[in-house]
């Protein structure tokens, strides 16, 4: 469709035009994402991060806001706009949300963040919201694809600056912009990307996701209010692609394959299982299934334990000898002790609180090494990952675990149980509405108004 | 001083801790730069584009808004991060607003919309108000020495990446956050850096004015509540000055002669005397030299009128054949027409109505000729630059006018009465209190809160 019009105009026309409604697996990966997001948010109510965030808008301590959007699990009703950046904020701050592979990088954390914030600022219906996070998902992973990887090795964090296009899309979407009208959104979008990996393991990591939620907003209310800018802004020699990608990226990939299949349905949403480092979940598995094997073992009895990854592959994983959980989720010694001693790697786990010195101890006795030998499995997440556990006892016996594809990941996903208990544990302690929340999930295309989903309490 | 610490904490250090206000230039200059900047904004106060940015911030129409900043010349009364938005999207709406060479760009239109906004939030005093402003403009041309031109190359708008930290700067001094606090606003200041030259030509070239004082005041604020990045997020290898400079930038530069002298007095801010692309500026000196040469000559006596620029001297006077006076902002043609027809080039000049007929007919006679010849003068701004018009009239006669340096520039600068003219011109049709304005600005530093500054009317 289309072809004499700009590559823009085209990305816009599928973003106003799709009907990803039809397709049930791309509405019920959607509806295991909302899920997800609302798991990794409320999991994150309480992280002082937000306060601040809060304060610097200028909404007084004790004040509520003078808006109608929701922050999940926290009292304040705030202007959307607002609202898209706290709540980006919270569902990123434990690195617990979900992880796309065409991204590189976190969708709903910005996605779903604007999109719940608008969503409730106008009323929008169930089917509204869905078709828009589908299609808001599917702009990002095509933009990130078009990309590719160039940006994130020159410094650019890809949640943040695919991610206010992603949330322009899908917000466009949510207002019912026409395609000239989403066209403009991308642009006000592209021209406001940015946020640098120089912040990764501080608090402004997840502060970029929200910026991008509310970047993204913003483009499309401004689109909304006639705002123009440049008729292509993201190819040409002046654009986004040349200014962020250095020449590499492939704009026509950004419309190539569209919606077929729908990637939030595949190659599909990682949910992680574990709110720590993905790199760190191959060996949170490997422990854990050391564990169940040997239950009736004391900690005390392991002498040592191996973890072994391809060269590189423990890049992320930055801390060695971490003090509190919120290092150790950074840390794998940290994430191997915690899974034999606990068999669980919950919320809890990751507390901004001191380790406990008996996983400190444990911790101590974990050694990396590297193996460049190794052939990793056809359905490694990331591709040519793996990472082996070996714990050797007392008694002289060893148990080793390999892992290449984690639980969680597209090619292990989790089952319904388990997005459930995920859920469960993070909305621990709150009212009864809360509790009831998954089953309004389950049917979230029916409800008429997204107020509906969230509880006042 | 300090140079054991990261050179952003060296930065942040003279940020908070230097005295401009001991340096009767850079006050003058900075006083200066107050009264271009409100006659900037004036001038464009009833801009349709304000109206769509306050309704796509979700400022109902007839709403005054729910805070207590300025937008001058208009009625609303924002919050102070909605304002910074709104002022630096009407400042530079017109491109009416001061040019710094350090910065290749706009200083004034993205640190003072950002601090206006805050003075008045914080009822900050003028002394305050003067010093955070001479100290955001240091900062930003100094970052701006640092980056280099390559950015600006790449498709980056240098008022936009530049401006984010030269407004934290300005707004971190204002607020009176220590050296620390400061090192980690101007790092969640980079973080937000964004804006493409894709989008010159239209309302989004301003629009990122405005969005960068938003973000410059946002993360002084997020760093005063304590949200905290990288220590060092300007330098090394994935910061800023690497994202964007793409090797070429030189960190140094960012405090090298610090203040001595200040940047806003030496070379100091280009004030321009009409608001049009600066670009068009020589032309238009030279063809107002030649009308009050010529007064006595109809326009329909000249039979052609040729414009000599070096090659690519034209690069930004995009417009050739200009329809309404908004097109004719960038064009060298029509800057030329009304010139030598009106002998005045003012805010009428390049309203949003259609182009008169007779200039028009004046325009389609301009023809523009290169020529790499010509050696341009020392004092050349921008260097290497010149500008030859040349008027044929239908009696044989020529005359011809040359302009290496515009009025305005650093070079030619402004007298204090032709800045009072541009004053009086923008707030035309304005209450008395906005003509007794200047003679406040005259008193800045003795104010005892910026509300005093503002008409209310």
């Amino acid at each position: 469709m289309s072809t004499g019009r700009t590559l823009t105009r085209q990305l816009a026309e599928r973003i106003a035009g799709s009907e990803p409604l039809k397709d049930t697996r791309a509405v019920e990966a959607a509806r295991a994402g909302v899920l997800d997001w609302l798991a990794s948010t409320l999991a994150a109510r309480d992280d002082a991060g937000a306060a601040g965030i809060i304060a610097a808008l200028g909404i007084g301590a004790g004040g509520t806001g003078n808006g109608r959007s929701s922050v999940p699990g926290r009292p304040e009703r705030l202007a959307a706009l607002d609202a898209a950046l706290v709540n980006g904020y919270l569902s990123h701050a434990l690195d617990y949300d979900d992880v796309h592979e065409s991204v590189r990088g976190h969708p709903s954390a910005v996605i779903l963040s604007a999109l719940l914030a608008e969503a409730e600022e106008r009323d929008a219906a169930g089917s509204e919201f869905l078709a828009a996070y589908i299609v808001g998902v599917e702009a990002m992973c095509r933009l990130g694809l078009a990309l590719g990887p160039k940006p994130y090795e020159a410094g650019w964090h890809s949640t943040a600056i695919l991610g206010a296009l992603g949330a322009a899309a899908a917000c466009a979407r949510l207002i019912g912009l026409d395609a000239a009208t989403t066209a403009q959104a991308l642009g006000l979008a592209a021209t406001q990307a940015g946020g640098l990996r120089v912040h990764f393991g501080t608090q402004v990591k997840p502060l970029h996701a929200g910026l991008a939620a509310r970047s993204g907003l913003l483009a499309a209310r401004l689109a909304e209010a006639g705002i123009a800018g440049a008729e292509e802004p993201l190819e040409g020699p002046l654009g986004f692609f040349a200014a962020l990608g250095g020449g590499a990226a492939k704009p026509e990939k950004m419309t190539e394959g569209w919606g077929e299949p729908w990637q939030i349905a595949e190659p599909g949403l990682w949910f992680k299982r574990y709110p720590c480092c993905s790199a760190s979940h191959h060996a949170a598995d490997a422990a854990l299934a050391i564990r169940a094997a040997r239950r009736a073992a004391d900690i005390t009895a392991i002498d040592r334990v191996t973890v072994t990854f391809p060269p590189g592959g423990d890049a992320a994983l930055i801390v060695r000898e971490p003090k509190t959980g919120v290092e150790g989720r950074f840390s794998v010694e940290y994430v191997i002790a915690a899974a034999l001693a606990d068999g669980e790697l919950g919320i809890g786990t990751f507390a901004d609180e001191p380790i406990r010195p008996d996983l400190l101890a444990l911790a101590a006795k974990v050694e990396r090494r590297y193996d460049a030998a190794v052939v990793p499995a056809p359905n490694a997440m990331p591709k040519e990952r793996f990472t082996i556990v070996s714990v050797a006892y007392a008694d002289g016996s060893t148990h080793t675990e390999r892992v290449d594809c984690p639980r969680g990941a597209p090619g292990r996903p989790l089952t319904a149980e388990e997005r459930m208990d995920k859920y469960v544990d993070a909305a621990r302690g709150l009212s009864a509405a809360w509790q009831e929340l998954p089953g309004k999930v389950g049917r979230l295309e029916q409800l008429t108004d997204m107020h509906v989903l969230i509880p006042n309490t």
